[in-house]
C-alpha cells in the first residue's frame, strides 16, 4: 500500500493558493475541450498531448463517410487536398506565421531535412552549419546528414554561445538551426537575438519549434525567422505521431530549392510530367501524399485554440510552472532533489525539469499512482504543463505524490525499477 | 434522366459468364471484410482503396482507449512502438520478403528519397541513375533529386530498354529504379529479368511496388530485388494517405547508408545521443515518429489479406481484368475506344486503360451513375480491379454503363464537362 502524502506545514497554505490561482483562471473553460481520463494527471503533454474533443468525431468522419462512402472522391469533396495548408495556416495561427507559409505534413525529421537542405541551398559557399549540442538528437543527426551531402561542416555551439560565433565567424555560417526551448530542461533562449545575430552574420535561421508551438507565443513573422518546423503530437494535441509542420518565409518561397521534390509540390501535379517544376508559395513545399486520417485528427485538434489568446495561455503556464517550482521547493526540499529549469519566467519554457538520481523508479511510481510525466537520461524527471487543460490543483497533487513516492521509498519497489523501453 | 443501358446480342451471355464466373469465385467471401457503399462500383482500389471492415474499430480504440486513455503509455502498452516494423513484415508477407526487411512509415516520396539515395552510395564511382521515362512522376522527381545531391546522372530509359542498356553500359550504372506496373497503361514488366540484368552489370536494383503491392503475386527475396518501396493506400487498402513501405534486403542492411537519419533508425534512440548510430537490422530504416492512426489504421487493413493466397488473388485478379476486356470488345466496339492495356495475362497488371478523346467527361458521367474510375491525362480512362472485393458482375456493369454513357452522349452535358483538380 502506499504511504500516503505526508501532510507538512506548507501544504495547506498551497492548496488554497492553488484554489485561488485556479478560480481566476480565465482559460479554465477550455479544459472541458479535452477527453482527459479519470484519476490521471496528466504532465506529458509535451510528449503527447491529450485527446481533444473535438477529435474522435472528426476522425470517425473520416473513416465512415469521407474515407468510406466518398472514397477517392473526397480528395475533392472532403478537401482532402488543401488540408496540408489549410492545417498549416492554422498552425501558422499559433506561431505568428501569416497564412501562406506553413504546411503540414511529414514527420519532424523529415520536414528538418527538407527544409534545413533548402536553407543551407541558399546561402552558398558557405562552409558552417550551427547546431546546438543540446537540441533534439533527430535535430543533429539530420543536420548531420544534411552537411554531409552538401559538404559543410556542422559545428555544434550552445545557443548561449552561438551568438558570439556568428559574430566571430558569420561569414563562414550558412544556417543556425537552433530550438526555442530546450527539451530537456525547457530552457527559453531569445529567439528575436539569436535570429538578429543570424542575419547580422548573413546566415539564415532555423527553428525547431516542437517544444514552443502551441506552448508559448512565437512570432516568426515578427522577428525575421527564415524556416522553422515543429511537432503536431506535443502541445498540439493532434494525436500520436501527428503530422509535423514546416515554416518557409514568404521571401524565401521562390528560390526555396529542397531535395524532397514529391509530387504533391508540383505546379501541375496532375499533368504528370516526368519534370519537376515546383508550385508557387508554400506549396512547394508539399512533398507526397499526406497521412490524412492523422492530419484530420490534427486539424480538429487545433480547434482547442478557438478564441485562445496566446498572451493569456503563456501567462497561464508560467503560473503552472511556476507554481510547481513553488510547491517543489516547499515539499521536496531536502529530499535530493535540484530544480533543472531556470526560475526566470523569461528563460522558461512551458516545462519543468527536476533531477534526481532515482529519475527513472520515482517516474515509474508517479506513473502507477496517475501522475504521468516522463524521464530522460540520466537523472531527469520531466514535467510538462499544457495550460489548456492543467489546473494549480493538479500541479500540487503532482508534487505531493513524488514527496509521498520519495519519503515513503515506495519507488524502491522492484515493479518501478524496470525503465520502460520508450518515453 | 439517364438513358438506361442498350441491350446488345451479347450482353445476356456476358450476364451469364459474370454469374458463372462469380459463382465460381474462391474468393467470394472476402468481398464481406470491406465496407462498400451501396449502388457503387469502385473500379479506384488502384488508387485509394475502399474501407476494410476491420478498420473503424481498430481506428476508435486507438484514438479512445490508446491515444485518449493510455496516453504516453500507449508507446508500451499498445506496440506503438514497434508498430513500423510490425506492420513492414505484414506487408513483407504479400511481397514476397521474409521478416526484418520492411518498414512502414511516411509517404512514397519519402521512402523512395531515403532508400534510393542509400541505394547509390552503394555502388560509388558509377555515375548512372536509370529509371523509366513512364515512371510516375514523384519516382522521376525524387530521382532527379537524388542524383543532383550526389552527382549522378539520370538517364530515362524505358523498362523495355533496360536490360539492353545495362548490358552495353552497365559498369557506370549505379542504380536501376522501376517499377513493375505502369500506373498508366497497367503494363506489367518482368521484375525477376531486369534485376538479374542490374546485377549482371553489378548495378542495384530499386522497385517502385505502388501498383503492384497487394494486388498480385511479387516475389522480393526469390527475384534478389535489392530496395523496394510501395504505397500503403492503393491495394493495401490502408487508408488515404496510408503510410507507405521500404524493403531493404537482408544483405544491404549493415551497409544501408540513408538521409533520413531520424532518431527511431538510431540504435538507442532514448539514450539521446547527439551522434546518429544506426540501429541494426530494418529498424535503421525508419525516420522519425510515425502517424500512428493512420498506421494503424493500415494494419488493420492488412487483416483483409488473412489466409488469402496470392496466387489465387493473381488468378482472380487476371478473370476480372480479362473479363473487363472481353467485355470492353463487345459493348464498346466502333464508339472510340482503344485498348492500352497488354491482352497477354503475363503483361497485364490489375488495372485496364482505355483510350478515349472525351476521356474526362466519360469518367465523370460513370462516376455520376455510381461508377468510380479515374482518368490521366489526356485521354486515358482507367479502371482498377481489386480482387478482394470486385466481381465480374461489377465489371459487366461498368463497361454498360460506360456504353449506355457514350451511346447517349450522357457524358457531353454539362456538368461532366469540368475537370476535377484531383483524381
Amino acid at each position: 500500500m502506499p504511504t500516503p502524502p505526508t501532510p507538512t506545514p506548507t501544504s495547506t497554505t498551497l492548496a488554497d493558493r492553488a484554489a485561488a490561482l485556479d478560480a481566476a483562471d480565465a482559460l479554465a473553460h477550455v479544459r472541458d475541450r479535452f477527453l482527459l481520463p479519470e484519476g490521471v494527471v496528466y504532465l506529458d503533454g509535451n510528449s503527447l498531448g491529450a485527446l481533444p474533443a473535438a477529435v474522435p468525431a472528426a476522425v470517425e468522419d473520416a473513416v465512415h463517410r469521407q474515407w468510406g462512402t466518398d472514397l477517392i472522391r473526397s480528395w475533392n469533396a472532403n478537401g482532402w487536398w488543401e488540408a496540408p495548408v489549410r492545417t498549416g495556416d492554422a498552425i501558422g495561427r499559433l506561431v505568428g506565421a501569416a497564412p501562406g507559409q506553413v504546411v503540414a505534413g511529414d514527420s519532424t525529421s523529415v520536414q528538418l531535412f527538407n527544409t534545413l537542405l533548402a536553407a543551407a541551398r541558399l546561402r552558398p559557399g558557405r562552409r558552417l552549419l550551427l547546431t546546438d549540442p543540446d537540441h533534439f538528437p533527430t535535430d543533429q543527426y539530420i543536420a548531420d546528414s544534411v552537411g554531409r551531402l552538401l559538404g559543410l561542416d556542422v559545428r555544434r555551439v550552445p545557443a548561449r554561445e552561438a551568438a558570439a560565433v556568428l559574430a566571430a565567424e558569420g561569414p563562414d555560417v550558412a544556417v543556425a538551426a537552433y530550438a526555442p526551448v530546450d527539451y530537456r530542461t525547457g530552457e527559453l533562449h531569445d529567439m528575436a537575438a539569436l535570429t538578429a545575430a543570424a542575419h547580422a552574420a548573413g546566415a539564415l535561421v532555423h527553428w525547431d519549434l516542437c517544444h514552443a508551438a502551441g506552448a508559448l507565443p512565437v512570432r516568426l513573422d515578427a522577428i525575421g525567422a527564415d524556416f522553422a518546423v515543429g511537432c503536431g503530437y506535443k502541445y498540439l494535441s493532434g494525436g500520436p505521431g501527428a503530422p509535423a509542420f514546416g515554416y518557409v518565409a514568404h521571401r524565401h518561397q521562390a528560390e526555396f530549392d529542397h531535395p524532397l521534390t514529391g509530387w504533391h509540390g508540383h505546379a501541375e501535379p496532375f499533368a504528370m510530367s516526368g519534370a519537376y517544376a515546383p508550385a508557387p508559395g508554400i506549396t512547394r513545399a508539399r512533398i507526397g501524399t499526406p497521412p490524412l486520417l492523422s492530419l484530420i485528427a490534427l486539424e480538429a485538434a487545433l480547434t482547442a485554440y478557438e478564441g485562445v489568446d496566446m498572451e493569456a495561455l503563456r501567462a497561464k503556464s508560467l503560473s503552472l510552472t511556476g507554481f510547481f517550482q513553488e510547491c517543489a521547493d516547499s515539499l521536496l526540499d531536502g529530499l535530493g532533489f535540484t530544480m533543472a529549469t531556470p526560475r526566470e519566467p523569461a528563460r522558461r519554457g512551458s516545462q519543468v525539469a527536476l533531477r534526481h538520481p532515482e529519475a527513472y523508479p520515482l517516474i515509474a511510481a508517479l506513473t502507477a499512482r496517475g501522475v504521468i510525466g516522463d524521464m530522460r537520461a540520466p537523472d531527469l524527471l520531466r514535467f510538462g504543463f499544457n495550460a489548456l487543460y492543467l489546473t494549480h490543483a493538479d500541479v500540487l497533487h503532482a508534487v505531493g505524490e513524488l514527496r509521498s513516492i520519495v519519503t515513503s521509498g515506495a519507488h524502491l519497489a522492484a515493479e518501478h525499477q524496470q525503465r520502460p523501453t520508450v518515453t
